[in-house]
């Protein structure tokens, strides 16, 4: 498939989680506990399952690796990452900042990636060697002088461990931290590549979380990779504890990590 | 002057804003620091400037207490509490999910108050001894069991001074801590109105932070006070350190100051 049957394709699988979520905004449903507590909801997997409808019809020989629903044909070369409602705190608290990610990996490394936020209709979309979009039209990062002018995000502090957390207060101590943004989920690092913040760091994200910011962030000029300044890919969730640095100006990269001061792995 | 033409007034003053916000959104933009080094932007003084052009003009006799320009006619019984942009980190930062604060104070007492987001095209409207309203309809908030089913909101750890983080930590561990959602400043309010969201605790607060908040949380239903349980006015945020509460279910306000565990003043 050529990469823009591809990107049609991911488009379209944007557009049907989308339809299946719109409705559950905001209204009464059900919801069960997960093993480690996060929610799911109805909207979630409807999501899901009208994607791996779409993916089975269209893509039948690709993998799929999915949130809710497990992975399908694990030895494929490509492998579509389904992460149907990102931030599900956030769409249970009723913010329409939440979002659906899509990526595709090619052998292991993320080829595009989507984040699309149904309720707004905004929609990042990036490919690797390719410029971002946001809604059709080039998003771009913004440059940062110094860690000091940063403007820097990160999802809530409960997500950190104790020890990921100190190394984090440590790098937030340096930025801009008057400005530090807290929420937010997939959508902070779309706002990253439009050049609206400078920096997100998170720890214990898992490949359906980040594969999809990659292509994107990248894209618009920024870098994304772990703690250690190694670049992301299927095995980063497992080796790394699924620590992530997304940066929209290279050239302060050193200076994040070293202000995380610490070198894992 | 009625109620009736108070309200009407309140939401020429919110569409002025508006008006005058949505320009700058996701624009480039000049700003400066303050004292307290939070960002002000044009879109804040051009939506202040705005809605004082309106009560001037509208309302020649009533006091104004602005976030931008300060006070005009201290001594009057009725005061106009302005806060153009509610979320300026999270405006800096693009996200959609700031807003527009206007309040109308007798002797001190809130009397009405907006939450208004401008770029969704979201408005709460609360008067005290009438309905909340969403959008013009009807909001409530939701029963709330048990603190341990609460979903918590606060707008970021770095607005506690230690001490009081201290105290929030020792509430927020007996909430459903997993759900708990950052940022977000006075949405979250609206939210916890529209039944999304049980409980809401910051510090810190200033007058045109809270002022517009409590008629709307009380006319859905819920409940507003500062970490001792006194209701808020004009004084509270000299006194008791800008500490407020907003909670859904009025039924578990003990609950919610026992796990603060600290009674202050």
């Amino acid at each position: 498939m050529s990469l823009e049957s591809d990107l049609a394709l991911a488009n379209r699988l944007a557009e049907a989680a989308g339809a299946a979520i719109r409705p559950f905004f905001r209204a009464a449903f059900s919801h069960e506990a997960k093993a480690d507590a996060s929610p799911v909801t109805e909207a979630d997997r409807a999501a899901e399952a009208a994607m791996r409808r779409l993916l089975d019809a269209e893509a039948p020989r690709d993998g799929i690796i999915g949130e809710e629903y497990g992975t399908e044909r694990p030895d494929a070369s490509r492998q579509w990452v389904l992460d149907p409602i990102d931030g599900t705190v956030s769409f249970m608290a009723g913010r329409p900042i939440f979002g659906t990610l899509i990526a595709l990996l090619q052998d292991g490394w993320p080829l595009l990636g989507i984040i699309d936020q149904p309720i707004s209709g905004e929609r990042w979309v990036g490919a690797a060697g390719e410029p971002t979009l946001f809604n059709g039209r080039p998003a771009t990062t913004r440059t940062c002088r110094s860690l000091a002018d940063a403007t820097l995000a990160t999802t809530g502090p409960q997500y950190f461990s104790d020890h990921d957390g100190t190394h984090f207060m440590a790098l937030a101590a340096q930025t801009s931290h008057k400005r530090m943004v807290f929420g937010g989920d997939c959508y902070n690092y779309g706002l990253l590549a439009s050049g609206h913040l400078d920096l997100v760091v998170e720890a214990g994200l898992k490949l359906h979380d980040f594969a999809a910011l990659v292509p994107i962030v990248e894209g618009a000029g920024g870098t994304m990779c772990d703690w250690n300044g190694e670049p992301l890919n299927a095995d980063s969730a497992k080796e790394n504890g699924g620590h992530v640095i997304a940066l929209g100006d290279p050239a302060r990269l050193e200076d994040v990590i070293d202000g995380l001061a610490c070198h894992h792995g």
